[in-house]
């Protein structure tokens, strides 16, 4: 259950619940139902009755437990379950230590006794329950489910992802939530990656497998597709290990060029291993720099990435990237000879060993009869081999066409720099 | 209710349920819960039982429209509504002219039987529903409450957020939707935007608001801190917007220097507008290409946006933008002097009028004491005047650290060009 108007309203992307339930399902844990809740305490109470409703062994709770009034979350679950709410002296101390720390080093205008009111409030438990120690200001609550067993056991959570994801092990370890843990099924969950797999292709290769491997049912199989990768995700109780192999050399035997990544890894993780001992820039039109982002996320890119020319304008292109102007006029900005020669120029430019270059009609504007809206030029050009080129069709809207080309030119290199390991 | 297993899961954000959210907020349409469902039929009926329960007069759900077996959503509600199912001739033939459409530019491997039961099963209406025109394969359904109004009206649209997008407008006009929504209160929805007003100085000044505006109850504010913005949203039935003017005007008068919107505009929307007339390039270090790739997000920004050099080495700093070697010896590579010539290198070998540049220490390694990770310096150049140099302290990890260098640096740049305006 997932609490607070600024989630329910949709001015708020909610990432607990995708978080929480992952971890859960990792570990062997379904999760039947996700809900979002303003923070009113009827809806909050009738959305917890719902959930004890359905027999689940574990609510998690997530939100509503800051310092103010609209912050109902421990309050509300106490009235439900009948349980008493005390304060607890040493948590208090311990928020009042923290809240002091944080606000010795700001200049804040807030009073004290709101102040002081509201730490007293965070530092309130039910009887019965064990509190987490907090992570931001707010301690996280465990109870163990009611005596009748009409209420299951509540794990009650703070909103901010950060504090929430560092409480989250000692939530796991705190009794009343390892007590229900230990009920859990073995299970196992693995995830092949493809890239240019259509889900309909998958569904024939599928029900191939339905025809021909025994238990196939014990499967548990879910696919998605996002920018042009298809993720197959399969969880299965341990002992059907040996079907689940079955699976996978069937989806292998059929679609093996398509697929990159058995093991987990995603195609950033494959595209940063690849690179360690190369260094790389990029030269980048449609896409603004998003590729450049996107490879210096990651912890530890500054070993490889030497940078990036953005060449939005056509002067650009031959200022740093040495295109020449007669090129662009002969065969227009967005063909396989100006993306070799922008990869080429960084090459030289950022003295780097592979580069990667992108121009393309983004949209809305721009498209024309035989260059439409979509139309995307890459090249990869690496030290002492010929540049490779390609030009893809990309469909939807300039958030989609520009997302695409980003996850494409991931890809390319990927598949440039695989001929090194 | 939002259905889907890989939404449940977690491996896919819901795009829907915030959306669908905003647009009935917008309307004057209170949302009193979101659930999220895998796709298992008792689920699903628990769920929309519960949501039944809560007297709500309206449903919508999304996803579960496709043509296999785990798109159970219309035979679900069928089943729970107590109404048959039938096959609309009409609608079959047209999804068939659709997928046929489709399939002659794709070589799909799927066979045919399988393909027309789909198209079938997607052409299944309950009895007493309307049925929404498909904006892809799957066409919506509207179906009235039932007689006894134990289950109210309900509106289910298909998954994926596009094709349920461009079927909105259709599906608010559908008779059963349609008259829903005559019931609906007039409101009325404003939204502030701060930079930098914390949420505690806010809190004191609502709590001013409180005791000093007449009828402040009726004003419904909710507020949001997202990477150093603080958006306050308020909802209010149209008569209350004296109301909502008190309020509108003491926020300006506590925190006017931090409000830079009342009108509903983004940070990205200002800018966009003030740059009109000027040639923008970024030279960008720890944000790695992030401020090009906003700016250049929005459809037409090729009319200001020049380019971009992302000097991640220190090499690509001296070379693309001309900052000196001893410069960056001096004052290392994370320091005023350096971002200011990078800014001002900008401005010269892109040919801009304005350039900012940002340098930082994003983490995890990398920081010193005197330098600790999230110290990012920014630099404004503007031909013809001083070149501005700020320096912030960023918390967070990696991640958190290029968000809020990336904002920061967007705010930076409509300061810089309030001037003008």
């Amino acid at each position: 259950m997932v609490t607070g108007t600024e989630v329910l309203s949709g001015r708020v992307t909610d990432r607990n619940g995708p978080w929480v339930a992952r971890q859960l399902l990792e570990m062997g844990v379904d999760v039947a139902h996700i809900t979002v809740c303003g923070d009113r305490p009827l809806d909050l109470t009738a959305q917890l009755q719902f959930l004890a409703d359905q027999h689940v062994d574990l609510i998690v709770t997530t939100g509503g437990l800051g310092p103010t009034a609209d912050d109902l979350t421990v309050a509300t679950v106490a009235a439900l379950y009948g349980r008493e709410l005390h304060l607890d002296n040493e948590l208090e101390q311990r928020i009042r230590t923290i809240v002091q720390r944080w606000r010795s080093r700001l200049s804040s205008s807030a009073d004290s006794e709101p102040l002081l009111a509201g730490i007293r409030k965070q530092a309130l438990v039910p009887r019965g329950a064990h509190s987490i120690p907090p992570t931001g200001t707010a301690p996280g609550v465990a109870m163990p489910a009611n005596d009748s067993g009409t209420l299951p056991t509540i794990l009650i959570l703070p909103g901010p992802p950060r504090e929430l994801q560092a409480m989250w092990q000692d939530a796991l370890d705190s009794p009343p939530v390892a007590d229900v843990l230990v009920r859990r099924t073995q299970v196992s969950q693995n995830t092949i990656r493809a890239y240019g797999l259509s889900e309909a292709d998958l569904a024939a290769t599928l029900r191939t497998a339905e025809r021909t491997i025994p238990r196939f049912g014990d499967l548990e199989i879910t696919t998605c597709l996002r920018l042009g990768e298809l993720e197959i995700v399969t969880r299965y109780a341990t002992p059907a290990a040996t079907t689940y192999a079955h699976l996978a050399s069937l989806i292998d035997e059929h679609h093996g060029t398509q697929v990159f990544s058995t093991d987990g890894s995603t195609i950033d993780d494959i595209v940063a291993n690849r690179l360690s001992g190369h260094r790389i820039a990029t030269a980048e039109s449609c896409t603004g720099g998003m590729i450049a982002a996107r490879l210096t996320e990651r912890a530890g890119s500054s070993a490889y990435v030497v940078g990036a020319v953005v060449s939005y304008a056509n002067e650009v292109k031959s200022s740093l990237l040495d295109v020449s102007p007669e090129i662009i006029d002969e065969f227009g900005a967005v063909s396989e000879p100006v993306v070799a020669s922008m990869a080429e120029g960084a090459l030289q430019r950022l003295g780097v060993d592979i580069a990667l270059s992108t121009s393309g009609i983004a949209g809305p504007g721009g498209g024309t009869d035989l260059k439409p809206v979509g139309t995307v030029c890459f090249a990869v050009a690496f030290t002492g081999r010929p540049t490779i080129t390609r030009t893809l069709h990309l469909p939807g809207d300039r958030t989609s066409v520009r997302s695409l080309s980003t996850t494409a030119a991931m890809h390319m290199l990927a598949d440039a720099l695989a001929f090194d390991h």
